[in-house]
């Protein structure tokens, strides 16, 4: 099939989607779960056919793990999809609302985009998360996984096909993007017209050739160089827990922190103690001249402080004040999620007001910059611009509004 | 300066402004109001310069009209400002907050995008509401206006600018981009870091070339093939009134009707009535068979549907039922504003919820889709995209939102 014959199926499975009611939404994802569940034993035949290829291939270990699906994998893609059903159903929230002078009734109620077109990398349990959060926000989903996970997410988008089906609602709600490589990444960045948003999850290399490539309109997710800045007035013994929570709690993830920034009053007294803990938890620390002068650190260069590690390294530098601090988080930040660590509320106010960034953080881990914290309960990402949705992202980001506007004869 | 120089100083005066109370920025559009008055003499001469300029390009009447300037005119911006001013502060609203279940407290608060580049037409009016509507958001505005108007814009951006900063902002709050013709605007597109959101304001050719150009997010505005669908249950009376209303009233807005789509059982009524009265107020209708049986009516083809005609022309088709009428919109419209007559509950229920267009009419005119009927109080243009504001976009569409996290010494 073409992919403007999939994105057409698409379109007319969104349009049923859209008039779907909740129990109906819920009782598919319900059945997607059962079904993923009793076809483990066929989707981990698939899986286990892309893991030989790609160790046929030499690819690292480290990448081959993010590939591999087991039993505990699959059932965790069917309980994210069950959570999923738990959560209120955002379209036909009445967001705004109101009575106009001349008697119009006026609302404005949350609906699906339409046609979502999700981009993403190794990991097939995105396939099952990203098709659970589309179906439940009304959206028929578009999706292109990587090739490496080709058999992997065709085992499993037939499956939630078929359940889909079986629940009344059109298989076609969920597709692969057909063909491979660049191309097929090609055609859902150039459906502008039948695909309504494009969503890449992944590194920073496939985000930015996204949003340089695409006509369709793009939420760009995910790339994080988060800081942490430890004031003047900050109780150092919550700097050293949250410093090392950030960096060191799950370095490969994007809320995890990659500079470190001390105001000069406290150095002497925080800049040894951190970089022993650091450095005890496996830290590699790049650092300015203050930094250097410890046992162990290399000297920091200005891609240091432009780089998402995303490993056990960290760029750490001195600056003389709360000011400056904000000057260096506006020049190498991401935009993701900044944290300040203080006990003065002046600085903390100015701090918040100062840094835009998706999340700013008073004394507290960057880590916590997630769907799953936040309370939202499922993420398909977190938003580093500042079009539509910024931050974590759950169902209610996943729907555009119109309004309804009701009158008895109206003219002007 | 080079473009880059002039987006720099767009960022720094972005930063401070950002920051800047209700208070200060009220008063600087007070100052910009009554520095506009005052320095009327001025801007009519500059303006002067352009209209004599676009008379020997021979420039067609209408748009030396849309071009020209008189004291009135003048006036009418200043009272714009006077209004933005008079509006709330979106800034600092808090959008959503919560205390998890660890403590942490979560505030999602509205904040400035940043850098807003504007891209617009021949009317100088423009350069004063654009240029008022960021500065109440926050937002630094680059202004891109039409070479035929740099003589008017560049009066009122030296008005705009000493007015901000005799009122204690950064005079680069405003900012027209240097330069001339597609390169200017070109520039704008290509500043993927530098600018944050793109608004086009203008006729469907500009807003087409900047949507396929830009690596800015960009938010489509205001092309309006709207419909009137009159069901089988309609009041014929109501109808005549909002088909004549939404076709007549101002034909050269986005919100005017283009296409009428009539229940094939009222057609016998509806059609000769319609059509005389059309005829009678200066409307020419291009139908299908039903409708080129009558006197005068030309026969539509496939480009009346997709024509937004901005003048008085109307397409005009009967269609078997409701859901004809909804396919017909699916394929044609621009999803702006689709009005249905009927006194069916049912029929208005359904056509609301299949309908997927930024504002959808229940027995009322096209014409109320208006960020002043909605009682926004101002609007920077109509967005007909999905992504971030749909409909008429108010100073609250003009913002972003960040998440303020407050611990105390939170780790994961």
């Amino acid at each position: 099939m073409t992919f403007e014959a999939v994105a057409v199926r698409a379109r007319e499975a969104a349009h049923e989607l859209a008039l779907a009611t909740r129990a109906t939404k819920d009782a598919a994802l319900h059945a997607m779960a059962g079904a993923l569940v009793a076809a483990t034993d066929d989707v981990l035949a698939a899986n286990a056919g892309d893991v030989a290829a790609a160790r046929e291939a030499g690819t690292s270990e480290s990448l081959v793990d993010r590939l591999r699906l087991d039993a505990g994998r699959v059932a965790a893609m069917a309980d994210g999809l069950r959570e999923v059903a738990a959560l209120p159903d955002p379209v036909g929230e009445v967001v705004r609302g109101s009575t106009l002078a001349n008697g119009l009734e006026l609302r404005q109620v949350r609906v699906p985009f339409g046609v979502v077109g999700i981009i993403y990398e190794a990991r097939p349990n995105v396939t099952a998360d990203a098709a659970g959060i589309c179906l439940k926000s009304g959206n028929a989903v578009l999706l292109r996984g990587s090739s490496s996970a080709r058999r992997s997410n065709e085992a499993v988008v037939g499956v939630l096909r078929d359940a889909a089906a079986g629940a009344g609602l059109p298989a076609d709600v969920v597709q692969l993007v057909p063909g491979e490589g660049h191309e097929s990444a090609k055609a859902l960045m150039r459906a502008r017209g039948l695909v309504d948003v494009l969503i890449p999850r992944g590194g920073a290399g496939l985000i930015r050739s996204v949003v340089e490539e695409s006509t369709v309109p793009v939420i760009e997710t995910g790339v994080g160089n988060c800081h942490v800045y430890v004031d003047r007035d900050a109780d150092l013994d919550m700097a050293l827990a949250i410093v090392l929570n950030a960096k060191t709690d799950r370095p490969s993830v994007c809320n995890a922190a990659e500079s470190l920034l001390v105001h000069a009053a406290v150095a002497d007294a925080f800049v040894p103690r951190v970089v022993r803990a650091l450095q005890e938890a496996g830290v590699t620390v790049h650092g300015d001249a203050t930094f250097a002068a410890q046992d162990g650190v290399l000297p920091a260069t200005e891609d240091d402080h432009r780089t998402e590690y995303l490993s056990l390294d960290l760029s750490a530098s001195v600056v003389p004040d709360l000011a400056a601090a904000v000057r260096h988080i506006r020049t190498y930040s991401s935009g993701h999620t900044e944290a300040i660590v203080t006990g003065s509320l002046d600085a903390a106010r100015r701090f918040t007001a100062a840094v835009d960034s998706a999340a700013v953080v008073v004394n507290a881990s960057t880590r916590f910059t997630d769907g799953g914290e936040f309370g939202f309960g499922a993420e398909i990402g977190i938003s580093t611009q500042k079009l539509h949705a910024r931050g974590p992202m759950g169902l209610p980001e996943m729907t555009s509004t119109k309004y309804v506007v009701t009158g008895d004869g109206h003219v002007r």
